[in-house]
């Protein structure tokens, strides 16, 4: 393995490219391939079964560009299959899991944890697991919010949009009035919403966005194996399964900067 | 070809469920079976060749179960490829978008007819396309409505809810001051918002639900062909690709009715 070799990221459909946005934000030097499973988006409300029969198709199609690591920038796909990706690939695997989890465990003081995702993020106790792995004392709170990620897909992400703060005040209303301090945002979709989700929840609740926390992961993964690129920095690369003008357009905004270009693959 | 065969239903998900319920309401003793591709579900945000593909995967497994008549009852599914599953097939197949639209211009005394639907419906402009048919003096205005489907799968459905109605005013509220008399609901989905869109509407608009028109289609077809199934009702059988009671759990608000049991099958 070589620090010029890429880092394969990918996920159902663009809520990954807060991932990747994160990552160029941290390791600007890194050279990136992104791969959006934008033919069978969404993820979040298939089973653990069909998750991990399409992120294995996704995995191997990254493969053959080269890699040095594998980021699973999916709460999804990494609550569904990380260990059999790890499993499986000749290179290291990265989920967006544990590192939300970690550092939702240092940023609280209470000990309670509220945690929000897709249905099938949090049918899979992933996130319990892992805050709970890092610290027993914890106590986990958890909400599928299942509009969160059509509303960011639509646009509609201002913090004083009133369909926006309906919508948060409906799922998150109840755990605002817990005792929790902290709260991991368990999709790579809802840090667009975060100005709203702040405003239901109060200032004294610490938001965890998982896709910072694993650009962090990822950097040190690459340190201690001395394999971060120091070469030019090169644009990242897109793949997708279906509708690259979509995925340019809605993209642009999770990625903070526009999509040059995204190529069609058939997986 | 005998009365006695079965009528197949499929759709992406659980909205063509509302074609099933029309159909039973319609029909009450054919046998029908009915296919839900839930492992692929939303069609609405994908390609007309994704779609293709999928459609005719899941024909080709409802034509196993002995059909005499295919209904597709998925909008997009209608609108990308109809004309190729009606050549592709041995049975005569009936979409949604036809008999919308007739129904449309039907009703119509203005003669300026609404369709909503998903981005992939409008985008193929097959609703536009058939009201032209039916009457080339119709003028036609189209609003994709993405947020609509979640929220009718999320069961947020109720016509005095403050989300619903702060939705559909968003994508409504231009198409409402025009002077349109007729709107088709142009998603298996709608019907269940059917009462918040006819508020945001006004009750000058007449509101035209493609299940029933369909059902009455599909009735007309039998009747034709001498096919009409007149044993003992039967009870429909239930197919998905994907989470078997997720499906039961959400398709009993758009069957009316409880499902009793889905088979989950591997396409």
């Amino acid at each position: 393995m070589s620090s010029s070799q890429r880092i394969g990221v990918f996920d159902s459909g663009v809520g990954g490219l807060t991932v990747v946005k994160a990552l160029l934000a941290r390791l600007p030097s890194e050279s990136l391939v992104y791969l959006g499973d934008t033919a069978r988006v969404p993820y979040g409300t298939k089973s653990a079964e069909v998750v991990t029969r399409y992120s294995l198709l996704n995995a191997n199609f990254l493969l053959q560009h080269d890699l040095k690591a594998l980021v699973v920038a999916c709460n999804t796909a990494s609550a569904a299959c990380l260990p059999a990706l790890q499993a499986a690939l000749p290179v290291p695997v990265v989920g967006v899991i544990e590192p939300g989890a970690r550092a939702a465990v240092a940023a609280t003081r209470s000990r309670r944890v509220g945690v929000i995702g897709t249905p099938g993020t949090l049918r899979s106790e992933a996130y319990q697991r892992a805050l709970l792995a890092a610290d027993p004392a914890i106590q986990v709170v958890a909400r599928a919010c299942p509009l969160f990620v059509p509303l960011a897909e639509e646009g509609w992400t201002d913090g004083d949009d009133e369909v926006v703060v309906a919508v948060a005040r409906r799922y998150l209303g109840e755990l605002g009035r817990g005792e929790l301090d902290t709260l991991v945002l368990g999709c790579t979709h809802y840090p667009l919403l975060k100005d709203a989700i702040a405003q239901v929840m109060g200032p004294q609740v610490v938001l965890v966005d998982s896709a910072e926390a694993t650009a962090n992961a990822v950097a040190q993964l690459l340190s201690e194996r001395d394999l971060l690129r120091t070469a030019e920095p090169v644009p990242p690369r897109f793949f997708v399964t279906d509708l690259p003008e979509r995925f340019a357009a809605v993209g642009a905004r999770f990625l903070g900067r526009s999509v040059e270009h995204a190529e069609q693959v058939d997986l």
